[in-house]
């Protein structure tokens, strides 16, 4: 198993996604190639000790970064890390892409380098979300701003097949983000797509308001692009600053911080669930081959699980079934 | 100042309406008109001490329940408590109206009865939103789930005026709810909102990310009903969440107890500020009076808090001032 990392990738580049692979070569046994300046890779890896044979560089003389217009970005820097990376996939020799960069230019990298799966519309982000029960599955998660109800369609199915073969989850509950629970509630496009997931092939309960999310009501939480943004970073916006103004609070006497030492465990085990380092990037679902969205702000930990999300990926054939799968929504492309 | 309210919406009916009547009767003075059942709420009125004079009765024989279809229930239970305090504002008898009883059919009232302000496409409900910085107010929050480029002109008009003359904000900041800061990004419906705001007599500064909205960024969030819906709510339930998992690990050993003990005060403090209760309830902006929606499981003080907002935007004119802005906005009704 062959997995392919951008190493110039996110905010901190090498010395964080070197890191993270050295990390998960020597846990999970796989076989990693870093593609970027060799240079600046070599003088990382030898901070560590490790197998030398499973870690491997490809040279590259360019970069993408955050500033650069995504589709200008894939179409002219050819031997940029990213781009070198989704081509080791599209060429077989490698299984899996990770990549912490510029997110625009990797999901057009994404459809441009790796191709669509034949029968699927849109691909789609699909981040994990921590909830109260666990770890749930958000799609889309930014890729599509707008969305027709074949769309939605896809975007449950997909992230059915991730829920059960990567989250464990048996008969994943899907749902619907709305306004209200019931049917025939919500604007002219989630009303659509209600039509339109009723008599999808999975299991689809019905719709989620935004209330019942954080609680973990849904297994697969499925809303359009734009939606799926509002919610992720509201959630982070929302958690920020509670966490802030409970630390103002509790740092605010002698007799408090006191009391915050005795519960420091308590907020470090509270922290740790919501941590999203744990959980690994967003992977793009849809196209052909694994393909995984770090964080842009991802530590060494991010970067491994990132890593182990596309081992279990490729061990579950989460594309094959996919594209296996993708008949029984039937022909309807509306 | 006379300031109508229906006792017999919300949860708790008349003896939660009747106690923050006779709250705000003592405390800012206003002379309060309930409707209701008169039986009921002269047997909660007769808990307290208060001056007569100053609390009137209205008797009705219906009241609106949470399961009515809203359109349905505003034209037949004409002698409903929410349509018999809606026609008090319509016939000049009272200044405001208050209710906590069924939303859509609040709403769908305030459209029938009060009717619109003219010039106003779609009035739109103003909840305000707590944040790291104080209180800022979302527009829409929910009444118009789908929504034309001029509709945000308008919400941005009346959010603003609300912004300065109820929370006094000087030259309130107003933003757009994007998927990205810059001007072009956005789905569609987002995109052309952003073209008509950039030309608005107002304060417009831009798109404001879900992610900063908690902190402050923006003193009006506008955005289109559905997507204010989402944000009202999921902000209650991560805040939620998050309360329910601290509370968890800070009960589960002797030492964290205590640990939590002498942060009883922070974590208080911490709530209080993030208490709905405290800033009364969601103005429905647009309609020809004031109109006001108290959360349906408000408490006295929540009753109490609405009733204080009622009498400034009595006060401070908000509907002339919107009657009469809503002009500069030109007469582009796409």
């Amino acid at each position: 198993m062959k997995i392919a990392l951008d190493a110039m990738g996110g905010d901190h580049g090498p010395m964080v996604t070197v890191k993270g692979a050295v990390a998960a070569v020597k846990e999970y046994g796989v076989h990693m190639i870093l593609t970027g300046d060799e240079g600046l890779i070599t003088e990382e890896l030898k901070k560590y000790d490790f197998p030398k044979e499973q870690i491997e560089i490809v040279h590259c003389t360019e970069a993408i970064e955050n500033e650069d217009k995504p589709v200008a970005a894939i179409r002219k820097k050819k031997d940029s890390s990213m781009v070198v990376a989704l081509n080791l996939v599209k060429d077989g020799k490698a299984d899996a892409v990770i990549s912490a960069g510029n997110t625009g230019a990797l999901l057009a990298g994404g459809l441009f380098v790796l191709g669509r799966i034949p029968g699927i519309d849109r691909p789609a982000l699909a981040p994990p979300y921590p909830t109260a029960k666990g770890i749930s599955i958000l799609i889309d998660g930014g890729a599509n701003a707008d969305c027709k109800p074949r769309n939605f369609l896809e975007f449950g199915l997909m992230g059915s097949i991730y829920a059960e073969r990567v989250l464990n989850k048996e008969k994943p509950r899907v749902c619907l983000v709305n306004i209200g629970t019931e049917e025939g509630k919500g604007n002219d496009t989630t009303k659509e797509a209600y039509k339109a997931l009723k008599k999808a092939p999975y299991n689809f309960i019905g719709n989620v308001e935004a209330r019942d999310i954080p609680a973990g009501y849904a297994d697969v939480i499925v809303c359009d692009g734009f939606t799926g943004n509002v919610v992720l970073k509201l959630t982070e916006g929302v958690a920020g600053v509670i966490f802030k103004v409970l630390k103002d609070e509790f740092t605010s006497s002698t007799v408090r911080k006191l009391g915050a030492m005795l519960l420091k465990s308590g907020l470090k085990g509270f922290k740790k669930r919501f941590d999203y380092t744990e959980y690994g990037g967003a992977p793009f679902l849809g196209v052909q081959g694994i393909l995984i969205k770090a964080h842009g702000s991802s530590n060494d930990n991010a970067v491994k699980n990132a890593i182990r999300q596309a081992k279990i990926l490729i061990e579950n054939k989460v594309i094959q079934e996919i594209a296996n799968e993708i008949e029984s929504l039937g022909d309807d492309t509306n």
